[in-house]
């Protein structure tokens, strides 16, 4: 079975659509998802950006906000404008790659994301953290303590952050194919699961 | 019968693709569709950049490139890479803006998307410019000499820039509807025909 990288930011409101849609479409075309959380913000600020670009060009902005309202209604997903963007995704990747190990990082993902842009809330909160972990059966007190403090899961963190950068990512929701085909944003994802099906055409 | 105002820049990538594929859509759904030709330029000053955002951001040029690659494949439509990007579009935005009143704008706007990104010729040069008047029947001469002299189309395509930028156009293609839905990129110009012929749904 293909296998594709689904690289994601939690504080990307683009991923969120993402996030709720690969399962079911990369199971129609028989590829497999590696979830694979990073940070934007080294990114960002290594091409000389502060904040989201969606902040720093507010055009931009405005249309992403009315834009993703009507991409979400086309999916049927429930969106809900968190009052603060973007937000501290830090504690949350490290659950995150966490999780890798642990089993329980795609329903944490989803989760994560549907409380920050279909709920509205605040992922950079502790207690938001908490209640989702508790919600999954998970002993959330300890999962916190370790993502703030465990060595090792910080590194991971850098680890995949660098890696995403050495491989040309620049914005959130990526998609790398097996043979290093790259595909950025919600609106690629089909075609890069078509391409790691083997459906996608090569052009030269 | 609606109509949808497609705005597109010369020097644009993503514009080439909508500019070969955007009539047919249109018939389609029935939707009348207004060329408006502006420059993005003055638009991407305001907003601090010198240059496209292709240029100033490696990474995400070197994968808007490869993305427009795989897009042409995907529409059948010919794809080669100018040497130079992006080209100054000054005249031949002028040309197109002539067109409009003189019944010639779209086929030459289209056949300076195809010299310029099927063919990878540099539209900013005047010979090309005379090329594709002259294949199109029209006085080649005279109305290169009045786009670079006319105070009255200087001062039309000058109105359009203003008038993109009053929209909250940040990029090109951009779509806009009769009831100011916008719609920014190639990825977005089915639902834009869909909203304005009606059938797009309308979140709150």
């Amino acid at each position: 079975m293909p296998v594709i990288d689904f690289w994601f930011e939690f504080a990307s409101t683009y991923s969120y659509v993402s996030a709720m849609r690969v399962e079911a479409e990369a199971a129609e075309r028989h590829v497999s998802v590696r979830w694979r959380p990073f940070l934007l913000g080294p990114i960002f600020v290594a091409q000389g950006w502060n904040s989201s670009p969606f902040n720093l060009y507010p055009a931009k902005g405005r249309y992403m906000w009315r834009d993703l309202a009507r991409v979400c209604s086309d999916h049927g997903l429930p969106f809900r404008r968190p009052p603060e963007f973007p937000q501290n995704s830090l504690i949350a990747a490290r659950l995150a790659l966490i999780g890798a190990t642990e089993g329980f990082l795609v329903p944490f993902a989803k989760a994560v994301f549907a409380a920050e842009f279909g709920a509205g809330r605040d992922i950079s909160r502790p207690e938001s953290l908490h209640g989702i972990l508790v919600e999954l059966g998970l002993d959330a007190a300890a999962l916190l303590a370790r993502a703030r403090t465990d060595e090792a899961v910080k590194s991971r963190l850098k680890a995949s952050t660098g890696e995403a950068q050495s491989l040309g990512i620049f914005g959130s929701p990526s998609f790398m194919t097996e043979d290093n085909e790259l595909f950025w944003g919600n609106d690629r994802m089909e075609a890069a699961l078509d391409w790691a099906s083997g459906a996608g055409r090569r052009p030269a």
